[in-house]
């Protein structure tokens, strides 16, 4: 048992709204003696949704109203100038208050962002939020910043990524100093960009566990438990990597369901497809954070489920408990201090 | 039959040398009546493999005899300035005096790309060679460029690999106008970095079948028959693809192979994963276009087996024969008198 965690539900967000969210945290509250769901929401579109899993109220799952919804296609912007009211809105100020340690939503990314950076503002010494996620790899997993945030980065931008990305995985799987990899293409001639070249420097002298560069493959080969690029470059290799899962699935469900005799090779092999994509599952991984932050703040996937919606609340309730912002505070000032007596 | 066309191989080239680019060689001339192949390398490795494929000489098969070798982990700056003998280098010289209309090499990527520019010089009115390569979609194929060969692209860098990969499609899968993708990153908010804002706007007024802004995901479901991007980005998803690539089928091969019935099962799912293992096999996709050259020149992937080298020999002769270098000149005039009619 540990202490008790609050974490604000934004009930609305992601394609499913309520039907999804409210069962999530049912479960979470009834599977975690020491956690409090705070649901932010339409009040009667919640109360139906605890009705249909026979659950009117739980004692550790709370409702706050909100009367508007930011909707998945909505300007961020607009979405944040007009809608002071909606689920999302509210659930990041609970956080900002401090009734609620972490927020977790499914709805509109970009709202998301610009929301909870303009009412939570950022920790010292970063100066952008990054979107972090966790990868399987051959090895385990691992986790990839930023994947999205941001599109021009600056080197010192990529050193902070690796701050807190190293910090997100020292605490969450409890590794001393995790390897951190910068993301660059391999040609001997070329050896990536101005920015990345000069990212290499501060992280050779920012008193990480700094491997060195990193390619592509490098990602799913598990070479380092971090993996830091720009938004833009991480954005496309995570979606890309959707998109070859989503060929490799699709044709191998279409070979296999051919002609009869493969539909009776489908089911001997069951079992053993269900078992590698059990190894891959995609809702495993589900939760990516906004790091960054005075403010622990989760993006699930529109799409999710209730089991990865699950995920994304464990997550937020982990990253509290481990005291994610408050590490991420000290190894920042300590590789500024690392920084500033290089240079002296 | 067509008319008859000269590829000149650097046998030397790859993780085999002339083991492999001698017997694709040998193939490449008895399937095609028409093709004459020059291999420059160290003639006696070439006879020796020659005598292993049982094949002493071929009309159409010459060799070119060439001291010196670029090895792969060379500087290709340094290759280029120390080796004027080698295989890679004569290979292209004989592209540049025409006595070969294309030449193909499986050796140092960077290497190739310095000599190639080099000997060769730019197509008018292109300003920094690309690497084109062939995917597999769920569609069928999509041509992605840059793959590495330019880290710092300008919007008109990225117009002009449109061009030339708008010209490969249609030229090689004799499409009227095949559609053009711009890699770029979904968040409404963020769209893009400034360099793919204004080549979008480029782009738009190109004359090209310009489809607009895609995302990683896109590449594979094929929603364009060209995605460009800059090198770094294409590198990193191109590598990123190849990990997963590698994951899932070491994962697979793992679940299949755990205890006795899986192996049993896997006996059985056998021709299946076979016909999926065809559909993706990056070896039918081997030969990457450097693209923008004042000569068509292909690289091979290093480790290609035969099978795999002979496709990229294929590509070669094919480019020749579809006049890709000529067709890329006239629509790069015709995009330049739009946008300057446009502009005036």
């Amino acid at each position: 048992m540990g202490e008790c965690v609050t974490v604000a539900v934004d009930a609305m967000g992601g394609d499913h709204g309520p039907r999804v969210t409210v069962a999530a945290a049912l479960r979470c509250v009834q599977r975690d003696p020491d956690l409090v769901i705070i649901l932010v929401g339409q009040q009667g579109a919640i109360e139906q949704a605890l009705r249909a899993r026979r659950a009117v109220a739980h004692e550790r799952l709370r409702i706050c109203h909100a009367e508007q919804v930011v909707e998945m296609d909505e300007s961020p912007a607009l979405a944040m100038r007009s809608k002071k009211q909606s689920s999302m809105r509210i659930a990041i100020d609970l956080v900002k208050s401090g009734e609620a340690a972490a927020c977790v939503s499914a709805g509109n990314t970009g709202a998301l962002m610009a929301t909870a950076r303009f009412v939570l503002k950022m920790l010292p010494g970063i100066e952008r939020p990054a979107i972090a996620s966790e990868l399987p790899t051959m090895q385990g997993r691992v986790v990839m910043l930023d994947l999205g945030a941001n599109v021009d980065c600056t080197p010192e931008h990529l050193l902070q990524f690796a701050v807190m990305g190293s910090v997100l995985v020292s605490a969450m799987d409890r590794k001393e100093a995790p390897s951190v990899g910068l993301l660059n293409i391999g040609e001997e001639e070329i050896k990536g960009n101005e920015t990345v070249k000069r990212a290499s420097e501060l992280l050779r002298r920012s008193g990480l566990n700094f491997y060195g560069n990193v390619e592509g493959d490098d990602i799913y080969k598990g070479t380092t438990d971090v993996v830091v690029c720009d938004g833009f470059v991480g954005n496309v290799a995570l979606k890309t990597s959707e998109g070859l899962a989503k060929m490799v699935s699709t044709m191998l469900r279409e070979e296999f369901s051919r002609h009869f005799l493969r539909r009776v090779a489908a089911v001997i092999a069951w079992p053993v497809l269900n078992a590698f994509k059990r190894r891959v599952d995609p809702r495993r991984y589900n939760g990516a954070t906004l790091l960054g932050l005075r403010g622990v703040v989760i993006k699930s996937h529109g799409g999710a489920d209730r089991f990865s919606f699950e995920q994304a609340i464990d997550r937020a309730v982990h990253e509290v408990r481990e005291a994610v912002l408050e590490r991420i505070s000290e190894k920042m000032a300590m590789a500024q201090h690392i920084a500033q007596q290089d240079a002296a």
